[in-house]
């Protein structure tokens, strides 16, 4: 590649990114369905003609917004809460951390809910982490799993289903922390265990 | 009500449930994305133009089946299975019969993938089924659940999920003792008995 193709791709990438974070910020005020293009590439400061050199239609934008809000939470965790010495603690916090986030951006959640447990984007961005977090916890007899991807998967409908309910129904006190003694106890961890292991302080993430 | 409109509304039922075997069968055989409207008013011996008088389009009424089908299983567990005695038992035979079912009437599974966990279809036949039989082991203290409406949720999105996987993976011994196993860890049935409930023969069912 010359210097000159390189400097292009990342200028290319560069817009493409612009895209994206204005998509999401308008998004972020006013809900998903209710954005358009001609909105969206004059948020990115691009002539409304542009949009299609980057992306063939909203919808695929829409999956570009969302698998990057995915990976931007996915990496968030893996700085500050899956290096944890506990791996139950680890497991506990994400999920308590993804409950949590979904509802503080709600854009994410509904993303979340409307790909449901077992879209691809999902599966390929958080379905490895969660995977190396319940292998950490059989591999350290921390977890009692049969099959895991089972756990794996039970998980993730688990996650999508509780944050669609937490999504649609009154705020409560510490949905993150029932939800995460559920996940626990069925990965294996004793019931008298799991509520203290899901009280645990969290560790502050950064999206 | 006089005894023709109430002969003309039964059998209207009945010409309604005809196209609704009929697309069944066909679907069973085929898969069901294949079977186009012509095939099915045929196969229930009846004009293709009769057809939209019952179904404003072919996806009503697969909507239709998977409700009709929904119902009929429920309704066969609630024959056999919800009424025993150990609660405990009843959940996680329920579990083990869904998942069963869902690779031996593989239409009947894809319905259900296909809906997801939080379809209204769903959540309305088979909700208030797995709620009732969470409360009776709420009840007689064989479960521990902090929340009915989040462990009624994470079990069918987890049942769900744990079918998806299912049809889509080597069959497996025991798949659905395994997925029980969970199901009843997580509603906090202790670890060391799990396994033993979710052994226990199953009873028949007739769907």
């Amino acid at each position: 590649m010359t210097r000159t193709d390189d400097r292009r791709s990342r200028r290319r990438e560069q817009t493409r990114k612009r895209l994206i974070n204005a998509a999401r910020e308008l998004m972020a005020e006013r809900g998903f369905t209710e954005v358009g293009i001609a909105e969206i590439t004059a948020a990115a400061d691009l002539g409304t003609g542009t949009f299609y050199n980057y992306f063939p239609s909203r919808e695929q934008l829409l999956a570009a917004v969302a698998e990057d809000s995915m990976e931007k939470v996915g990496a968030a965790l893996d700085r500050n809460v899956s290096g944890l010495d506990d791996p139950a603690e680890a497991f506990a916090s994400s999920l308590r951390h993804l409950v949590r986030h979904a509802l503080t951006d709600r854009v994410w959640g509904g993303f979340l809910v409307q790909m449901g447990a077992a879209h691809p984007v999902l599966l390929r961005i958080l379905g490895p982490r969660a995977r190396r977090d319940l292998l950490r916890g059989v591999e350290t007899g921390r977890f009692s799993i049969e099959d895991l991807d089972l756990a794996t998967t039970c998980t993730f409908g688990s996650l999508v289903a509780a944050i669609q309910l937490a999504m649609e129904s009154e705020p409560r006190e510490e949905r993150d922390q029932i939800f995460a003694r559920a996940m626990l106890r069925m990965v294996g961890v004793p019931a008298d265990e799991a509520p203290e292991v899901a009280a645990r302080k969290l560790p502050e993430i950064e999206v």
